[in-house]
Order: structure tokens, then C-alpha cells, then sequence
């Protein structure tokens, strides 16, 4: 058997991986994002861990399990359509990112709320303005916050939400536009963390950002097409509402010529959220459990449902 | 009977204290800090709201109350040397920050922890680093945490922690400085929040910093008189120590020749930790309380004791 991987390792990871392999032939080809013809080793492989580029997968017949490293999957939606029989498995990382980014939520709020963001500038240019930043920063304990998503990510975030005392309304997959926008109407802060379905894509569109308060913050880590772009970016430059957090954005990277870049009060994480130190460590973690059940037949963790969309 | 209040409040603000004064004279002056000579209304008031110029004091022989608006009282602590007979009473504000104060350690420590000071520095060059942001950064969940001082915010910050699952050490009034040693040198984050005393003055001299894990994270929301300055900035820039939130700093503002401005993991919240947008309203409404009490002849809520320093 083959396997193929294409994540970025250190040495001490390529031991790892050469240790779980054991006999089996292993092909570590680093990040592969930008190339755009497959190797002979990716056509010869059973097994690929990591995200190969979709088009690679039409001259790979003998491919069998996908292990991504992340929990969205749209780009391999057409896999059912290739001609490839069978059809590789594909496993995600479900679930893999809620601490890293429930924590990633909680953070960007406090520091939207008690104005670490204007510290961090103002540390640039040693400008001290002491007491007078008091009276323009908030408390969490409180508020008032509305989870779009209930998934591993929000249901971590309102643990972390619960010393605070919020007042807490979940929308589900089965979500009511009328009690949704019931609610956005005296939510302090929206956080989105669901994946893009037909039923999310532009959920949050121009009418929609509309019936948010004037102080509402907007918080953003599940997909960027969940909200419209353009209207929020209206929103923030026109103050309608109080800031945001992004970690994710129709486009990424941001474009220059955003104007989200320009926005007080906005934080922009880059699609960092899901990071952590220990990130690839606890990756080939999961793909070494995948692999011990894969060789005894076992169902695979994390196998993703092209249906339902997630 | 006259009350002088110098705070700076707003116009609802106003006619609320001259609700609550009912029939007596109040005098509403504002910010003081500046001001060298008491003004004639301050000489003649029985009760002062507000941190009235201690020199001020020696001239004030009908003060017979001061509700002090902060949580410190060093300066007034040689008022029991003054001739003033009967001494005034003074109040401070103890526990009234916890909340505020608590937000601003876990909004800091969050945003150090998750990168968020990066980004905002990035943002302001429109630079992209995405991925690359993702293995500096850590999680907080099951972190060690040492709270130095055990009063209201480091209380209220345990509960806050409570969802990380942090293993916490705390170290009350009667800590021991072996123990503290102990748990330093495993810590990932250390957080002051103490009043300075002779046992807690410069309790984080050099020797003690040079006991911290070179990623410790160090939050001084207490005094900046707890730690050696020098000693943390040497720590800091030579990167023997991870980073650091300081709500306080021996000097404030803090000088412009400070290392502090310029050392990269160090988020200077400017003494702002305590506020919020409605903060001299719940100020008002501590001292609305007390002066109901003070007419009815019952003990105040807050009155200071010299002997013990809080």
C-alpha cells in the first residue's frame, strides 16, 4: 500500500509518520496547493492525507480514503461525479477546530469589547490616552448573543460564554428566518459558525445586517459567502453596527482593495482561528487512529456526508 | 450640609446626584487632578465624591466623608497624620472593578494567546500572513495560571477560567515564597491583581521574573509597584519570558523612553482595565447607597483600613 502526504512536517513528524506507515511505502511531498500536475506518487497511492488539489484526483484510480486536514470539504463535492470506481472515502476534521476557534471567537469579542485593538495601535505610535479609553469599552457579562450554527464550534463557544451570564439564543439547521431576525433585533453579538449550505449561503445579506443594533458586533468563522460582503462592509464604514471579527472572507487573501482592511473595530484573523501549535501533532494523530481502523475495516472517523453538506 | 464632587459626569448624571442631595448644597466640579488650591466649596463640604488632592486635605476641618471613585488609597493613607479631629471617614470602591478588571486579564491573555495583537498590527499595512499565523499561536484550554492576590478579580477571573479546564495555584495574603517558586517555574500565565503592600512590593524582582517558563505569559493588573520593571523589560525583550498585559506600570502615563513601548508580545491596556461605558453611572449609584446609609447613621459599605492596606 501507498500513502501520500502532502501537509507541511517537521523532522520529528516524518519520523512519526514513517513509524505509523510501518511497511507500508509513504510519499511525504509537503504543501502541494500550488501544483498543478499530479506526481507519479499521488497516481500510485491508496491512501492521500492532507488536501490535494481537486483536479488531481481524475488520474488517480487507485486512490481509496481521503484524510483531509480541514473541516470543509466543498472543493471535492464533485467526487462523486468522477469516474473513479470505487469512489475514495473522503474524512474530515470535524470538530478537530472548535477549541482553537471558540477560543479564537471569545477572543476577538473581549478585545473588541474592552479595546485591546486600540491599545495594540496605540502602542505603535507610544501614545498614551489613559482614562479617556474607559469610558468607550464594554463588559461581556451580560449580553445579549445570538449562535448562527450549532456545531461543534458554537457549542464550544457557549461554554466558554457561560461564567459570563449571557443570555444565549442557538439557531439550529432547522432556523426560522422570523425568530432569527426577532432576534438579531437585541443581540449584542452574532457569531456564524456553520458551514456554507444552501440554506446559510448569504443568510446574513443587505436586509438582513439591517435589523442588527447599532452597537452589535459581528462575528464571522464559519464561511465567508455566509454573509454579504459588501453590505457589511457598508454597515461597518457607516457605523449601523459596532465591529466585527473575520476570520473568514469571500476572498482570501483579503484583497488590497478591501475595505474591510479600513474598518475600525474590525479584526481580521486571517483564517488563523483553527491554528495552534500543536495543530499538525494533533493532525497526524487523527489520521493515525484513521489508519489503524482503515487497515482493520473499520468505518472512518470523520466521513463526510456530500448530502447534508457537512 | 455641602457635598463637592469632582468627577467628571455628564448632564443626566448631574441632576441625578442633585436628585439624590435632595435638600442639601451639592458642588459639582469635576476632574481636580490639576488642581493645586482647594476651591472654598471644598474647604466648607462635609462629604467629598470623588479623589480629591490629598494636599487638599489639610484645610478641609468639616470633611467628615470621602467616597473615594478607585479601589487604591495610597495616597490618603497619611491622612490619619493630619490634625483634622474627628478624621474623615474614607471609602473606596473594593470589588467594584472585579468584573471590568477580570474581562481585561482574560481579553489580554486571549489575545495574546490567539494572535490577536498580530493581526491588528497587520492589518494596519494590509498584509496577509494567513497561514503562517497558525502555528504561533496557542490554545488556552488546560493551561497552568498562578493568581497572585485572591481578592474580587482574581476571583471573579477563576470563574472566568473555569471553562478552560486551566489548572489554577492561588496565592492569598499569607503566601509562602517557596511555593510560589514552586508553581512559577511551571506556569504558562501569572496574573497580579493585588493591592502593593509590604509583602506584595517588588514581590516580582528579578530573581523571581528569572524563575518564569520562556513562554509564561505575565499580567500586572494590580500595582505597578509589584514587579521590577527593569527586570520585566530585560525579560521581555531578551524573550526569557513570553509576553505580557499590563493594566498598570510604576509611571503613568508611561514615559516615552519606556522598553516597554517597543517589546513585541506586550499589550499595554493603559490602566483602562477598570472601565466601561457605564461605569461612573455604577459609581453614582455606590455612592447614592452610602449616602443614604451615611444620613441614616449605619456603617458604610467600603470604609478603608490603614492597618491592612485594602
Amino acid at each position: 500500500m501507498e500513502i501520500f502526504v502532502c501537509l507541511d512536517v517537521n523532522q520529528a513528524q516524518v519520523r512519526f509518520l514513517r513509524q505509523i506507515a510501518g511497511n507500508d511505502v509513504i510519499h511525504i511531498a509537503g504543501d502541494c496547493s500550488k501544483v498543478v500536475r499530479p506526481p507519479p506518487e499521488f497516481i500510485s497511492c491508496q491512501i492521500a492525507l492532507g488536501n490535494p488539489p481537486f483536479p488531481w484526483l481524475k488520474s488517480a484510480d487507485k486512490l481509496r480514503w481521503i484524510q483531509l486536514e480541514s473541516t470543509g470539504f466543498n472543493e471535492y463535492a464533485p467526487l462523486a461525479d468522477l469516474a473513479n470506481e470505487p469512489n475514495p472515502i473522503l474524512t474530515n476534521l470535524a470538530g478537530f477546530f472548535a477549541e482553537p476557534v471558540a477560543e479564537t471567537c471569545l477572543a476577538g469579542i473581549l478585545a473588541l469589547y474592552r479595546g485591546m485593538h486600540k491599545v495594540v495601535s496605540l502602542k505603535e505610535t507610544r501614545t498614551w490616552r489613559g482614562d479617556r479609553l474607559r469610558s468607550c469599552i464594554r463588559t461581556l457579562a451580560g449580553a445579549r448573543v445570538v449562535l448562527f450554527g450549532y456545531g461543534a464550534i458554537n457549542r464550544r463557544l457557549h461554554e466558554l460564554l457561560q461564567p459570563f451570564g449571557c443570555e444565549v439564543a442557538v439557531f439550529r439547521r432547522d432556523w426560522k428566518p422570523v425568530s432569527l431576525d426577532r432576534e438579531l433585533g437585541r443581540a449584542d453579538i452574532v457569531v456564524c459558525a456553520c458551514p456554507e449550505t444552501p440554506d446559510t449561503r448569504r443568510a446574513f445579506d443587505r436586509r438582513r445586517l439591517g435589523e442588527l443594533m447599532s452597537g452589535a458586533l459581528f462575528v464571522n468563522v464559519g464561511r465567508g459567502s455566509l454573509v454579504d460582503e459588501e453590505a457589511l462592509a457598508d454597515a461597518l464604514v457607516q457605523g449601523t453596527i459596532g465591529g466585527a471579527l473575520l476570520d473568514v472572507t469571500e476572498r482570501e487573501p483579503l484583497p488590497k482593495c478591501s475595505r474591510l482592511w479600513d474598518c475600525n473595530n474590525v479584526i481580521l484573523s486571517q483564517h488563523s482561528g483553527g491554528g495552534s501549535v500543536d495543530e499538525i501533532d494533533r493532525k497526524l494523530q487523527v489520521f493515525a487512529n484513521n489508519l489503524q481502523r482503515y487497515r482493520q475495516g473499520k468505518a472512518l472517523v470523520g466521513q463526510v456526508d456530500f448530502r447534508k453538506g457537512y
